[in-house]
């Protein structure tokens, strides 16, 4: 069960948080086999070349719900606030990907989410 | 029409909620055999070992909405508040499964729905 | 481009609506063939069989956004308010369906949508 | 990775918008191919012909997310408030798209998204 690539095209991390919970973005991983995951993630942008140097790690049979507000990339870079990008993630095994929103920059928080396209 | 076996990477429970709507989320089972549907649901962590032990059934030519917030497994378990998890759902016969979650741990409820992933 | 059989598990239509737009639930439909789509709803529910004689018509490169709090089937049925449900959609063409809901029960509207799930 | 059609039953723009951030729609295009994307949207009405002459681009390597409140055809026409459409997303190489409604009408901001369908 699960693919190796998924891709998710509207990523968007918004500037204001309002309440008790940040606007946050998650990409949800599942990983069902008995090896650990090892997750590579791109980010793509409307003007400027793609952001890579992100990585994570899903334990076997164990869920990450990686927050891309908390995520840094090996050189200690941040994921972008408050400009469109989109995501690529590569996993070393088969995984599930699911992708969420929390936009608290108004006075209630909003949701979203899909399941990420593996084509 | 539908599968045996559903992942949901995306679950979450949150612990507050304001309103007359409870916070909670819904594994809705579509069943459109002709054979009563045996519901397995499996629970996974991001740091422990996953929950095994949940069961519902879906009638034949029936839905069911299946509540995580109401939900036992046989020795009495809860699902987890306020912590990231995965959910799969095993059915005995082809069902098709929709994951929806309704938070209204702030002043208004916000929504979230897919279909889930089947492979 | 499309499918004849669709499915949605999470059907529900609140009963409560604050604001402008009522509470509803629509069913997305876009015809990209040459020829008139007839189309028959069915609803399934948890304890009771399902309802039937639920139909709408689709033009030939036309959408139809179908509320469903304004269906009425052939002997004048609504679709049930505050139950859950689950909704088979079938077409005389190839279509594609997305479901969505509008929930403004509480002070301020809540939203989700999935395409819908054709096998 | 990706489709050339890709599809989407259920667009609407809202007449309203309260708050920082306007009511909206986004066809979120991801190209992952080594060539701009030319992009074709027509959309699709209850009860008229299909609106053509909507284009836009999403270079290689490179996320486009197309505000449909700021589109205008060829011929200066811009996609319609407040009346339900379906759309039509034709690229000239395989992209993933994804579709996201904000509705900011009530007084907190509500979202949704899928991924578009693609046969």
């Amino acid at each position: 069960m699960g693919k190796m690539t998924w891709v998710i095209p509207d990523g968007f991390l918004p500037t204001k948080s309002l309440g008790e919970q940040p606007s946050h973005e998650a990409v949800c991983v599942l990983n069902l086999t008995d090896a650990d995951a090892k997750i590579d993630l791109t980010f793509y942008f409307e003007d400027k070349e793609p952001l890579v140097g992100f990585q994570a790690t899903c334990g076997a049979r164990r869920t990450h719900h990686i927050r891309l507000d908390k995520l840094r990339s090996d050189s200690g870079k941040e994921v972008p606030r408050g400009v469109p990008y989109a995501i690529k993630v590569e996993s070393s095994v088969p995984v599930v990907v699911q992708h969420s929103r929390l936009d608290s920059s108004q006075e209630a928080l909003a949701l979203f989410t899909t399941i990420a396209y593996s084509g």
